[in-house]
């Protein structure tokens, strides 16, 4: 039995991982779970799970709760999440909350000598030299959920690292892959929000037709994997049936398929080494989707990807600043403040104007991650 | 330093062999081999790699090698074939002989505790039973040279057994993949030989027409990886980029792709469990290929196929009699004969005629194999 600690449990992720453990109710529990506002899907996880340790954002949520839920703890605020993350009785955190505010949790709960299953993105891209380096102090494994590093972590079981020539990143392309540059200045949030494969959030659905999301993977995979950016590549697959792929020294290649359904990964990473039955899935019918399609990745079209490697390269606090203006870019896109396009330049700029500063300490770089949010308003 | 003896080293899997030990000289040495006739070939290879023990088909050519190379210990016929597998020096036998000849040599090398490497398809189809629970009983590997098997050995590294839902071999539907039965009344030899995917020998490349050749591959998938035919599928896929598949309980999909170069499974047979570079390989680049197709496999299309998986599961002689039946019909079609669709024809006829025998030892299998050749040619 794992017992399980669950940051964004009402977001996409954190739903999917529900379903996971509640079609295996003999492998896992839940025993703890953080919340943001939707108090009507927390009340229901709580009635149906019963965690002992609940943290939502609100304090006003949380006086309502205790008077409902007098038998579980109830926490809120930042305070809360951390409390969540390093709940004595859990074995493994799924970190799925949203943004820059998984990085703290994550580390509280490494050094808890918890085992990590990272769907959180910001956590590796703005931290990933201290998240790495204090997961080997404390001998956790940094499992992850994406699809895309899943399949490459599972393209690598039985495998040694010196004999790995590159990874290769597929990307989608999401929704306006078959759009030029000149067609993207007239689109709309609608049609952004459209993605042709998965069903996800809102910001990650505007990150991966900018392609930032692919940028942010490349980051991911670089600190995961421990490999330099020139032995990472993105290649373009429309059908994101192949979810990610492994080049050897020998020219061999591994690769992971499967439908585009998120319980796959997440249940990967919670049942990792060892693999369960998926209770609802759908199996792939190749046959059925009879082709698959490659196309070389455009760093001209597609920008964002390009300030991606860009950012890794120069390291230190870059990746930090890269990711609060796209944040904070694609929330003006979503507010309708800015153009579609307005997000790679409100990136850039915020990239332009800031001098790395070298081996960040998680002061720093949330200092940095105010600063650049600040900045980005500034140009709005 | 891996020691091998390899044998049928003047036939295409042979020259691959010895390219990847000559790429390696610090890692293998080739101690033992077996020709055939090429006698040409087999002095350019002795003087190249030096071997202490040589074994050639006829006796003939043995006394003259003998009076070339004093220093070499020259053997021939059957004979000698076991006495090149069992060398003692050797810690690996690649076993790349065509045809049932294969068997003994290999039940040899188990019995003296060498590791095979197995691209002598007859090997296991004809008597996978007593070589898988030899090489059980003397603890040694089998490793697969195929291609689709080595695909499936590699994409099983780090996995459990248990977790496996089925095996998914590709098939490229060799030369005449787009033709209807129809089509396929007045093929030429010619035609038959113009494999679109990998240069082969003749025997292999009439067997991937016919899809004999990847009906040969199920039987062995069985035996090597212990499933029942129900968990083997097969697919078509016409560029053999995908050399083939598991797919796991959790709907995960694990896949090796490559260029169609013998050479890597070949290396990684001799390299497992680790990998070594490719010397003089090209990297797959699936931009360029820019799409993989796949197509339900359809057994009344392909009827070899078919009496594969019926002799299969019929078990015990039967595998060995379908095997006969179509070697003694390809080289009947490759004499001008019979016609292409003739083969089907007379393996179908022999499997007809024939009445299992359960669990045979190896006198019984090589006695139906000569039968089954005497009745195939008393139909012509």
């Amino acid at each position: 039995m794992k017992r399980i600690s669950l940051l964004g449990a009402t977001g996409s992720i954190g739903i999917q991982t529900l379903d996971v453990i509640r079609e295996h109710p003999e492998e896992f529990e839940l025993v703890s779970m953080s919340a943001g506002r939707n108090m009507e899907l927390t009340r229901k996880i709580i009635t149906e799970f019963l965690p002992e340790l609940v943290s939502v954002q609100e304090k006003d949520d949380a006086e309502r709760l205790k008077a409902d839920f007098p038998q579980v703890k109830i926490v809120y605020g930042l305070e809360g999440l951390e409390e969540a993350a390093v709940f004595h009785k859990a074995d493994i955190l799924v970190n799925a909350v949203l943004g820059s505010v998984g990085l703290g949790p994550t580390l509280g709960a490494i050094r808890s000598g918890k085992a990590i299953a990272i769907a959180n993105k910001e956590t590796l891209v703005t931290a990933g030299h201290i998240v790495m380096e204090e997961a080997k102090r404390y001998n956790v494994p940094i499992l992850p959920v994406d699809s895309e590093h899943s399949a490459i972590f599972q393209a690598l079981q039985g495998e040694k690292e010196k004999n790995i020539e590159r990874l290769i990143l597929t990307a989608s392309g999401g929704s306006f892959r078959d759009r030029t540059r000149e067609e993207l200045q007239g689109v709309t949030k609608a049609d952004a929000l459209n993605h042709p494969n998965w069903s996800m959030g809102a910001k990650i659905t505007i990150d991966s037709a900018t392609m930032m999301n692919k940028g942010l993977e490349v980051i991911e995979a670089h600190w995961l994997f421990s490999l330099p950016y020139d032995d990472i590549s993105v290649i373009l697959h429309r059908e994101s049936i192949i979810h990610s792929m492994v080049e050897f020294h020998d020219t061999s290649i591994m690769a992971q398929l499967g439908t585009p359904d998120m319980k796959v990964p997440i249940q990967y990473a919670l049942t990792y080494p060892d693999r369960l039955p998926l209770v609802s899935g759908k199996r792939l019918n190749l046959a059925e989707i009879g082709r698959l399609h490659f196309t070389e990745m455009d760093f001209n079209r597609f920008r964002c990807l390009k300030f991606a490697y860009e950012a890794g390269r120069a390291g230190g606090t870059m990746p930090a600043v890269m990711n609060a203006a796209n944040e904070a870019a694609v929330a003006s896109f979503l507010d309708d403040r800015i153009t579609f396009l307005q997000i790679e330049d409100l990136i850039e700029r915020a990239m332009e104007s800031h001098s790395t500063i070298e081996n960040p300490d998680l002061e720093t770089i949330q200092e940095v991650d105010k600063e650049t949010r600040r900045y980005v308003k500034s140009l709005l």
